[in-house]
């Protein structure tokens, strides 16, 4: 039998908030809201906490879960692995983190032409062993945007450029939401989405439709947060937070601008009444 | 004349709570603890608050005042340049943050042959018109952890790797911390440190060492968290993260632990008391 | 009726070797020499040589030819695809070059327990209106490597790591590698290959393993090298490539060693003869 | 007296191309075209070539050659660290390799502004004691691309976007070439050039400037190409690539074209007359 070190006694007091494996790459299948799945490519952390008179934590188990849970790792079915990482590895706190991206399928504006254009998802979600459960739901998408500054002073034209809308948000204990629909509410406040297909009919309407709907970086925030502000008043969402980094055309550096409401949960909190044995 | 779109009057009633510069790389020239300076590159982000009666920022702004104020692109005088901005753009909140190599002379253990050996230093700032400040400083030192499961169960050997070792901490008010001082406590917790030119002769050295000082990933957390509960104890620093991430020799995937205490200021923590306007 | 820039004549002579589409992130399902399917997300390039009488290609093109040939999108298919694209954009050459991870079952050396371990897969292809074809075929396989000269020197221990091998081949005209053919390579050379999950007697069993099996960087590429020569005297493969990077644990930069052989077909040669009117 | 296993004799009779260390990451100081110096962070690789009757190279060598060499490290004096590299290791050839960040000043087209603007510079280099010499230089710029087919299309406005510019050149073996003259080639054939600072006025210029100059990426590797020809027929450059990679602001994936032209040099051609005494 060989000896197991990492069950062994610690006495050095202290409490550790997360432990575990990171950067596991991994193939998920995942449902889409409009019905069907679609196959992507996951980088996953899974962590526990770990009680101060423990040495270490079983690295292998987290490791299993995912080989023989791998149809749960979706954010409506995730609760199962975390209850199983919970006994598996007798912790008080679980957590699973994921990201991946996500191909929805697009038609060009006028010519109809299809094909599929991919954002990133984030999902972050923790259970505790006396109840507690928290999630974090968020995607990065992208957009054009057109400055309004620039077509304003200008004669002619108006700088655009692409640029990566990340809206994160807590969604409230019952409620589920989709990616697509954050999605929706990045593309629908930007001045055009992003197409894969565009023929030069759709290179018109979209070009067009830019130059038509100009934002700032602040418009931006401000607008993609008006919609989520209405779901945070609803009770639909606990928490939100939103940013824009637009790749300037004109600068080789980016403007940014974020705003963030509402009650951060537990995964973004530091955690609470920590038990610090430690004399320093 | 041309039109000031940004300084139009906005009606949507939401605050902004940063809008900027980000990715801004610039040449820096900084000081060291032991004396001296050294120079670098950095990635900078400049941001201010923005209220929610006012459409937009002034962009140009923070890049004049970069190139005017980049000798104070500085843990000790940034101070100034966030006084500069909260004046410059009449915004209520200011944020600097910075991130860059650092480079410090290291001798090896036992020929003494010297070489410069890189880390990554985080600075993030803040300033406000009603007096509020923080900061938060932190380093990304490399070192060498050697697994003590590996080497008491083998029969010989144990493996080892690079392991990335993130500490930020929150400096009290009145207090000053080097970036050297983290390094300082990162690498005295490892299993070795890393060095830049080793002979036969040290190779021996760090190897035998490393064999001889074993840790777990969550060893690392616990000892640098001890050291750093000592700062927090002291009063120096008000709040501590350490993070430790093993790019593990026999997987494909990487460890990480984390420990978090003490109290987050206002850079970490969602703004208080923001006057939300709208009605969803 | 919208004009068609991309058609119009160009009169500054010269011929453009590449352009297209790139960056394009896809999701793929490709074949296992075990049997089966496993399904990924590719990074794609689609291009083709545009001659110097024209003034554009019709990028939307290679976007449909994705979205209708998607399964082709594989080594034993993907001329359907070239085929494809020399017709519709009426192109003397073309080409497709894609990335994606590869999932492979992997049973622990003692325990036997399963789970999947990830490589990443290079691909790249040409075809031309005029008969030629080329193919390269590459891995990066992640090993552990254990260094001789730390072992031989050291009372106790030997430092090791994570090492990125990089294999490319040109496959001979009739030939077909499987990227896990190459995965096969790399492992078989190396300290030792890496695992999913390790239990404690495999986490023993590796250890020892690769104290037993110590490798150079330099040992790395030859004993590769040798295997992959021993592919092209046997007609087999025309050309070779391997490199090895060993994230040292004892510093903060790599070890570095490569070997190419052979006779590099037209997809890394210049292309030869084109035609250039320009008078400078 | 520790042993020395590098130095033992190799009996698999292949010869490595290139070994040594990569991925160093160190603090140079370069002299500009116009005079004066800028300091930089470079990633720097140096290998040299082993013969096949050799265990290893001494990489602390490498390193210890770095520090004291370091004000070497440019482009009008790197054959002397070629020199001491073959000295040091005993090799027939020896590669340095160096990327870093360029800064220069830049003034805004109306305002006179000025602030940094950064780019990236590429060097590559090879010595052998049999005389042969060889220098790839190459910049990354980044630049405007404003889209002609959108612009000629669309009843307003015209989509552009930031666009990555990567120019490679082997000079002829007495002539130097700044990257600076790189990087102008790279701008003044953009449909404009990125500023650090734009005022108002400064941005109506380069938003209509942009408007009044589409290129496509096929205009930008054909017009810089026509330039880098002119060096070409000049004999000052004996090779020449050029790539343009657009981050198209109405997709999510990249347009890209590029040309080669000329003789590569031994730097990029696969070593000739390798003696290879393997029987597979």
């Amino acid at each position: 039998m060989l000896p197991d070190l990492q069950s062994h006694e610690d006495r050095r007091g202290i409490h550790i908030d997360q432990v575990g494996v990171s950067n596991v790459r991994y193939p998920l299948t995942l449902p889409l809201r409009a019905g069907g799945e679609f196959n992507t490519v996951a980088n996953l952390s899974m962590t526990v906490s770990l009680p101060h008179y423990l040495k270490g934590t079983h690295m292998s188990r987290f490791m299993i879960a995912l080989n023989e849970r791998k149809h749960q790792f979706r954010p409506d079915t995730v609760h199962m692995v975390l209850k199983e990482l919970l006994d598996l590895l007798e912790a008080e706190e679980a957590f699973v983190d994921m990201e991946f991206p996500i191909f929805l399928a697009r038609k060009a504006p006028v010519s109809r032409e299809q094909g599929l254009i991919d954002f990133n998802f984030v999902f972050r979600s923790m259970s505790s062993t006396s109840g507690t459960n928290d999630k974090n739901v968020g995607v990065k998408a992208n957009v054009t945007t057109l400055c309004p500054c620039s077509k304003e002073i200008s004669a002619r034209g108006a700088h655009n450029q692409r640029s990566e809308i990340t809206i994160d948000v807590r969604p409230a204990s019952d409620e589920f939401v989709w990616f697509e629909d954050l999605i929706d509410i990045a593309e629908r406040n930007a001045s055009c989405e992003l197409y894969p297909i565009l023929k030069r009919s759709d290179e018109k309407a979209v070009t067009e439709r830019a130059y038509d709907n100009p934002r700032f970086v602040e418009d931006m925030v401000r607008d993609i947060g008006k919609d989520l502000l209405g779901l945070l008043h609803a009770g639909k969402i606990l928490w939100l937070y939103v940013a824009s980094r637009n790749f300037e055309s004109i600068h080789n550096h980016d403007a940014f601008a974020r705003i963030e409401r509402g009650v951060r949960g537990p995964l973004l909190n530091p955690r609470e009444g920590v038990d610090v044995a430690i004399t320093a």
